[in-house]
């Protein structure tokens, strides 16, 4: 890493999203300028951001361009085609990286880094085949979950197998793409960690926060999580390894699972993450700048937690309840500005502060 | 006022400035877009805006397209030309009103309302003619400053006279604007209350800022200011007064001398202020967020204090010091995107979270 980026310098992002929505908002508080790259008309993130480019992932001449007006790339989401990162190495640095990224993107490669580290995962087995499936069911057991190994996110793409039977309409769930059964794990908590690091290795961690989902989609981070200080030690060495592993630049969302046994990884995300959003009212620097402030070489925010706050992801129809969630006293919304309400769509996050 | 606006709606936002970069971030956070009325070129608020009209206050098509393309108006500044909102208001509302900035345009009007509420300003004599300037250093006395009536800002348009012989000099320094001559006040602080009022008449006010100005400038904002209860309480009713009168929707800033005879009006600004910037880190609803809330009419945020706070200007080459800045804790940084440094220019701010 060369310098740090000097304010006024434009930022590319990948993925107009709620995501790239809120890096760009952090981006620009550091002066920086943002120009957002997404295949979708009228992106959230455009909202925000000096300038949008609205193209494919495999129009090359629009990569080309987009990289050129850009001082270096980030991403808001780990499913960018490898073609498209081809090309845009080419002109600038990406951070994270593309092992990150690569590792990330597929379940098995993720947990085999994970279990190479020494870290805790599921039980998992390769699926290619019925055959493989009946046979794996039969090593782990069930319940079970079956997932694609490529593009899951927000509980898509996911079959659970609670008995052998399952085993045929699972299967054909997947419609063929490569996949992956994990076992069922035991847990007390779901909590994950946000942690950060620099070009220069330096490591900094937001407080482990609480998670718990519906229907496959994140529903509340609160925070502090109930666990114990040995346990928080542990969440934050455990990032610091996979950190450290991938010579990662930018912020990590990890999620794992307090059980009796110590704490299991179920996946990292290579990037800011929903269940981080509670910093921007927790903490002086939240995950958005403070991801901003590491692919750009910037002292990093040191994740301190100035209030306690419970996070909850407004879906869908919930939208109908901003009027009175406006009139809550410590409660800050955050609306993504999307056109259309679908049922299952992420449209905003409210951070309520936990006064005592 | 009709139905609150709805997310997605696009608020117009005349003026380009920081103010206006940190109202289109806010706007943004509520799912609002915004759209940027500003004459010269690269804004700061156009990296963080939906649309950039570049044009000048005089080109009357380009504000009438600009009011059809948006939902409602408002403002960064007050030195809106008057046939410029003529064009607007024909189209679209405008908040807040116009008698509140034409109120504020002008000293001596500012000053006489202000008298006819029963509040208390400084002494103060119109200035048309080098005698009148004569006439009233003899009535007001030494020292005392002059300034124009209209477009002062930061300290501009402003001459101090310390003894009855620096008339001339003085006078001369107005170059024949209309000017208004003021006795200097004894007071031991400075202060700021920031305020909003929504259509239906519901007020909340943050906790009054103790400021300190350095070369006309605001250097920095204090949270809590050191005044008692009882000026706490003044500030807010007086500021209440104002906006009633005014039937006022929005956020306004009141200046504030205290003095052992209760506290002095220095001035009032139609919009966000400078002095209210703490309030970004130092409630759940800051001042910029507020103002949108008003002029749409959502509700508003109750304006409690979550954290102590200091906050100082970056003005010029403090700009230096920002790799030092984003290296302390507990400081948060929030710079405007401008390209060129200059002398007394304003580049951003830092919120410093007071920890006990």
């Amino acid at each position: 890493m060369n310098e740090p980026l000097k304010t006024g310098a434009t930022i590319g992002i990948l993925g107009g999203g709620q995501l790239g929505r809120m890096l760009s908002v952090a981006a620009a508080r550091l002066g920086f300028k943002t120009h957002i790259f997404e295949p979708g008309e009228n992106p959230p993130a455009g909202d925000v951001a000096h300038t949008v480019t609205t193209a494919p992932y495999d129009d090359h001449a629009a990569l080309t361009a987009f990289a050129n007006a850009v001082d270096m790339i980030t991403y808001e989401f780990e499913n960018i085609p490898t073609a498209a990162l081809d090309v845009l190495e080419k002109t600038k640095p990406i951070h994270p990286n593309r092992r990150a990224l690569a590792t990330s993107q597929d379940r098995i490669i993720e947990k085999e880094f994970l279990s190479s580290l020494g870290l805790k995962v599921a039980p998992f087995s390769k699926i290619n085949s019925l055959s493989d499936l009946q046979t794996a069911v039969k090593t782990i057991g069930t319940p079970a979950i079956l997932k694609t190994r490529r593009f899951g996110y927000d509980g898509k793409g996911q079959a659970r197998i609670m008995a052998p039977n399952d085993v045929e309409t699972g299967f054909a769930d997947m419609a063929d793409a490569p996949s992956v059964l994990e076992g069922f794990v035991n847990f007390s908590l779901e909590i994950s960690i946000i942690a950060a690091r620099g070009p220069s290795g330096e490591i900094a961690c937001f407080d482990p926060g609480e998670n718990v989902h519906r229907n496959g989609i994140l529903h509340t981070t609160t925070i502090p999580a109930r666990i114990s200080n040995a346990q928080s030690t542990d969440a934050v060495l455990l990032a610091a390894r996979i950190l450290n592993e991938l010579d990662y630049v930018g912020v990590l969302g990890v999620e794992l699972f307090v059980t009796p046994q110590g704490l299991i990884v179920n996946e990292f995300a290579p990037r800011v993450h929903n269940s981080g959003h509670w910093t921007q009212n927790g903490c002086v620097v939240d995950q958005f700048e403070q991801h901003i402030r590491a692919i750009a070489g910037w002292p990093l925010g040191d994740g301190k937690r100035h209030n306690d706050v419970v996070m909850e992801n407004l879906i869908g129809d919930d939208m109908d309840r901003v009027n009175e969630l406006a009139r809550e006293p410590n409660t800050a919304l955050h609306l993504y500005g999307k056109a259309d309400v679908k049922n299952g769509r992420k449209m905003g996050h409210i951070n309520r502060i936990v006064t005592s």
